[in-house]
Formats: C-alpha cells, structure tokens, sequence
C-alpha cells in the first residue's frame, strides 16, 4: 500500500471537467492495481487570479512542492486577458515551472491508428510518427534577462536574453539520451548553431555527451531545418531535444501532425514534484458544456503515475484502456466522425473506466 | 532603353548552373520586352573562400552595393563546414544582408496547382495556400550582443541577445501592410508577446500601425500557434510579417508545405540594391550533374525585375512562362512524376524560354 499525494489544479474554461475525469480514470485504475494515492485541489490561473488576486497564490505553491505529482487542467482565457501583465493567467504556468525547478517537458506525439485519418498530412508520412520532444523548461530566453521598452537616445527599443549554462545543458541532454535508451536509441538536438554562441556551446556539451552515451545515436539539427523536416519527414525523428523557445515552436508544430492535440499529454520533470497537464488550452468557448475531450488529461495522468507515483502498471493500464476505446470508435466531439459514437467528456471518462 | 546593371554570384554547389538558366530567361525575357540590362559575376560562399580567403570578398560588397539587384545562386557546403566559424560561408549570406541594410526578406510561398499531390499535406488543405512570408533580416538576435562559451564563477555558460528598436519594428510592419494591400489585405504578427519584452514592443508598434493602415487588418498570433496553424490552416494567412529568428523557422515550415521548394524564390530588400535568391540550398551532392532545378531562381529573378529593376511586365511575363512549363508536364528530377516529361537543369531553362 503506497501513500502517494497528489495536487489537482483544474484551472480555468474546461479544466475542471477533465481533470474530473482524469481523476476518476486515475483512482479507478489505482484500485484495480492495489494502489492509493490521495489529493487536494488548488486554485491557478484566472481561477486564482479571481478568489486571490494573483494567477499563482503561495499556498497552491507550497502544496505543490509537498505533493508527489501535479495534475494540472488549463489555464487563462479572455476573461484575464487584460489584466496586468505579471497578473496575467500564463504566469501561473511560468511560475509553477520556476518554482518546482521543472527543467524538462516531456510531449511524446504519437498517432493513434484510428486517428491517423485526422491528420492534416497524408496517411503514409503521418503513419509511423513516434517523437518524443524533450523540450528544456527552465532557462533560456524564457527566463532571461530582459530590457521592457525604453527609450535609450531618443529611441524606443526592447530586449531579451537568450543563455544556457553548461550544467542546464548537460541535465536536459541527459535525460534525452536516457529516454532514447528505451527508445530507438536516436537523439535529435536542435540548435541555431550557425548563428546562436548560446547553440554553439549546446552543440560542444551534446557532442562530448554523445562520447558518455554509446548507446545512443546523437546527431545535431538546424532549428529552421527541424521545422521542415517535421513536415516532410516526421517518422525520421525518435527523441528530439531543444532549448525553451525552439521546443515551444517545434512540440506545438508536431503536436498538430498528430490530427488530435485534444490527446496529446505532457509531463514536466525536475529533481522534485512532476507537473502532468494536457497540451491543448482552456477552451472557454466550451467550457461546462461535456464537449471537452478529456483523453490528453487522462494520458497526463498515465504520465504522472510512470514518471512521479512509480507505477509503470497502472500508467500502461490507462494508455492501453484510452487505445481501445478509440479502437471502439468512442469520440468526443473534437474528433468526431460519422458512423462513431459521440460521447460527453463525462462518457468518455467512463468508457475509459470501463476498459480498465 | 533602361541601364540597369545587376551582379550575378553562382556561390557554390548548383550554385553556377541554376543562376545560368536565370540569367538566360531573364535576357531573353528583357529582349522580347526592349528592355536591357548588364550583368558581372561576383564569388561569395566557399568559393571564394577558395578563391581569395574569406567568403564575402570586399569586391563582391562593392560590386553589390552598386548595382540594381544581386541574383544569388546558393552558398556552402561540407567542404567548408570545417573551416573557422567567422569564415563560415554562412557569413556571406548574413554579410550581404548586413552590408546591403536587407531588412525585409519576401518569401511568397504559393502552391503550383500542377504540383500541389507533391505536398506532406492532404489536397484540400494545400490547395488554398497563397502566403506571403515578411520576415526582419537585419535584426533581433541574429545581430545582437553575444557571448561565446566562457567561464563565468566556475560555470560555462554562453547568451545572445534578441532586441528591435521602434524605427526597426516600423519599416518592416510598414512594409508587410503595404503588401497586403495589393493582396487579400490581412497581416498576422507574429510574436511571442506572453514572454518576451521584444515581443511586446512588436505589438505594441502593430497596434499603432493599424491605426494608420484602415485599408488592412491586423491580427497578432503567437509563434508556437502560428508554427500550428500553418500546417492545420495554411489557406488562413496572407501575409505573415515577424522577426528574423522566427522568419526563419516559420518560412522555411511554410515552405514544405508546398510541395516543392525547388520551386520558392525570395526577395531581400532593403532602401537599396536588392538580393534575390531560391530558398534551397546548394545540394553539393548534385552539383554539374544538370539535375538541379533552376525554376526557384528564375521566379527569384521574376521578384528582381518587380522590385528592382521596375518592370512589372517581365516579372509577370517570367511567372507566367514558369507557370506553363509545368502545365506543360515539364519537371527536373526533384518533382518528377511518372507520365510527365523528365528535363535537365538546363531544358528546364529552354522550356521557360520558349514559353515566353
Ligand atoms: C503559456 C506560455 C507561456 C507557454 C510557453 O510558451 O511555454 C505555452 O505556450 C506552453 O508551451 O506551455
Ligand atoms: C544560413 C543561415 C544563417 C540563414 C538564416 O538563418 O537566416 C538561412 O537559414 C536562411 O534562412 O537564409
């Protein structure tokens, strides 16, 4: 009997429809393993931005930093849109990230055969697309230095900057290297080394990195290249491995060749607590309605429970139950099509349970 | 009778054969119209490393700035990939861009209804793709302060910085508004104004500017949504104007889209002479052999002849011949297809000729 504990941040629009059932699918899939976890919920986003006046309150951050792993809706929505910019929704996320030192974003994209049709790309190129980006979450540009506009000699400018250091590098890398082995072994790391000093020291740790991982194929990308081949090319890839800003370019380029972002899950790792939040946004415009497809949720849970709960059987359990109600043709309406059986985010839930 | 003058740099690779077949098209084009102009060739890229020691001779500078228009072949390859980072044949291309004050690099990435089955992307997505790319060539962080890889209290580290100024912000946004007129009228900013400084004096100046365009509509998009939207909804844009390191990663996305980017020109542009070139690079692996497709540097000198050389009517007269020849079934080996007609570099330039 294990006593993990668990936050549930629902945040804002749909987020507390499905982590309502992230949170079903979790505990039902708990019991069936013998397992137990406990958890809370806390306020983020313009959620808390409502009851305290600020996107990320320090209790929500303190329970956090207690838990073993946090499941997290979305956050923001035009509601908040205006207020001031350190109030503004995002922060919550920037600031959960900071403070649980999460350094890394695990976005695994993979096609789920029943789905594949969905894609924007034709059938034989999305086919085989199996990527897991490991995308750098705690530095860079993100988190730099920055310079708000100014007038410097009678001219308005602005800046920010871009930097790694070597040990943020070597951490990020390791862990890319460490994911291939279970993998195809294939490292891909994105850089703008023909123009960035910040590439080129990236590039100079993953290439001594490359000599302690023998394992592991390492082979470097241009950034503006990787967007392409993507494209053209996306079974090419196994693991992809970038800074902050190139990750948050390339994982949502990718996550569209998937033909469903509404599955598509996260992980957010650091030394500490794990944040699990599916990619897609808020949705306001649906909000409370049981439009909501609840699955990139349920697979961030799976997530939580490989990655922060020490469960790699309870988090297959749920991977393979989500497989096979898309084989039965359940769908919600993000991804819908004639001759299926449309379900509520509830329903969904529940056919999930049903093939635990 | 004009005297207009432009210089001709093959670079390296198919550099030499391509450029030839623009240069033969343009000269026959200018014929049928009276119109006439000279030309000189110039070495830049590994070439002239080869040949004189660094990639952007101060002869090629001079010969450039004092001409009408640069049609440039394509630069680099491995041969050179190991010599000293500043003498890189990279640095030739961001010498030019430098040395000339290109701040605005037009990438209209359009879908040849003839080779449309080629795109990664299903035909009724492709179909409607008409985008015209403006991106900041000669700022943000490919021009800031950098630092190499240093020690600093015992830790390496590296940065560069990301920065535009007002003045640089208006001209390219004037630029990108201007060209939307003549066109559907819509232009997306792209930004990444939820985190960098830069980015919201980028909008904050887009707003103002929509102020004094009431003929064109603004709208702002994030950078990792645009990175999504162009593969999910690429007939949604018109013109899309961002900064240099953006640009680069999301033309060259938008380009695949297309299905053939042997095919893409582009347009640098700055208050003086202009430089014009394909978008692909220069295939060292196919170099001599006649199998280069030289029609992306054609429509390149199609944009020489609108934008520098002021004759609207041979730009137009060349885009139509292009446009033909593959009606035509005519295709260098990059965008063959079974049943159509195979040509060599050099046929491929006769068929343009011939349909003039
Ligand atoms: C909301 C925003 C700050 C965030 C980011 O850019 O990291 C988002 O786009 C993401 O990828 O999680
Ligand atoms: C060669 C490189 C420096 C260049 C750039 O990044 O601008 C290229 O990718 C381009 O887009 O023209």
């Amino acid at each position: 009997m294990s006593s993990k504990h668990i936050v549930v941040i629902p945040g804002d629009g749909i987020g507390a429809e499905i982590t309502a059932e992230a949170l079903r699918v979790s505990q039902a899939a708990a019991k069936k393993c013998g397992y137990s976890f406990t958890h809370e919920t806390k306020q983020a986003g313009g959620a808390a931005i409502d009851a305290y006046g600020v996107p990320l309150p320090e209790d929500t951050i303190d329970a956090c930093r207690k838990a073993d792993g946090v499941l997290l809706g979305a956050v923001g929505g035009p509601k908040w849109d205006h207020v001031a910019p350190e109030l503004r929704a995002e922060k919550a996320i920037l600031g959960l990230r900071k403070s649980l030192e999460l350094y890394a974003n695990l976005r695994p994209i993979k096609v789920f055969p029943a789905l594949a049709a969905q894609s924007p790309l034709k059938p034989e190129i999305v086919n085989a697309v199996d990527i897991l980006i490991v995308r750098e979450l705690n530095g860079g540009i993100y988190y730099g230095a920055r310079q708000e506009a100014t007038i410097v000699n009678d001219v308005e400018l602005a800046w920010d900057r871009e930097g790694y250091s070597r040990p943020e590098i070597e951490r990020i890398l390791r862990l890319a290297c460490r994911s291939a082995i279970g993998r195809k072994g294939k490292v891909t790391s994105v850089d703008k080394a023909n123009v960035l000093a910040t590439s080129r020291l990236w590039r100079k740790v993953a290439n001594e990195m490359a000599a302690a991982f023998t394992q592991v194929e390492i082979n470097h990308m241009y950034v503006d290249n990787c967007a392409m081949q993507l494209v053209l090319n996306p079974g090419s890839f196994d693991v992809l491995v970038t800074g902050n800003l190139f990750g948050d370019i390339l994982s949502d380029e990718a996550a569209v060749l998937s033909g469903s972002i509404g599955l598509l899950p996260s992980a957010s790792l650091g030394d500490g607590t794990g944040l699990y939040e599916p990619i897609h946004g808020s949705a306001p415009d649906i909000a409370g309605l049981g439009l909501a497809n609840p699955l990139g949720t349920i697979l961030s849970a799976a997530m939580m429970f490989r990655y922060s709960l020490g469960s790699e059987q309870i988090a297959a359990m749920i991977e393979a139950a989500v497989d096979q109600v898309l084989v039965d043709g359940y769908r919600t309406p993000d991804i819908y099509q004639q001759g299926l059986t449309k379900v509520s985010t509830e329903e969904m839930g529940q056919q999930v349970i049903n093939r635990l």
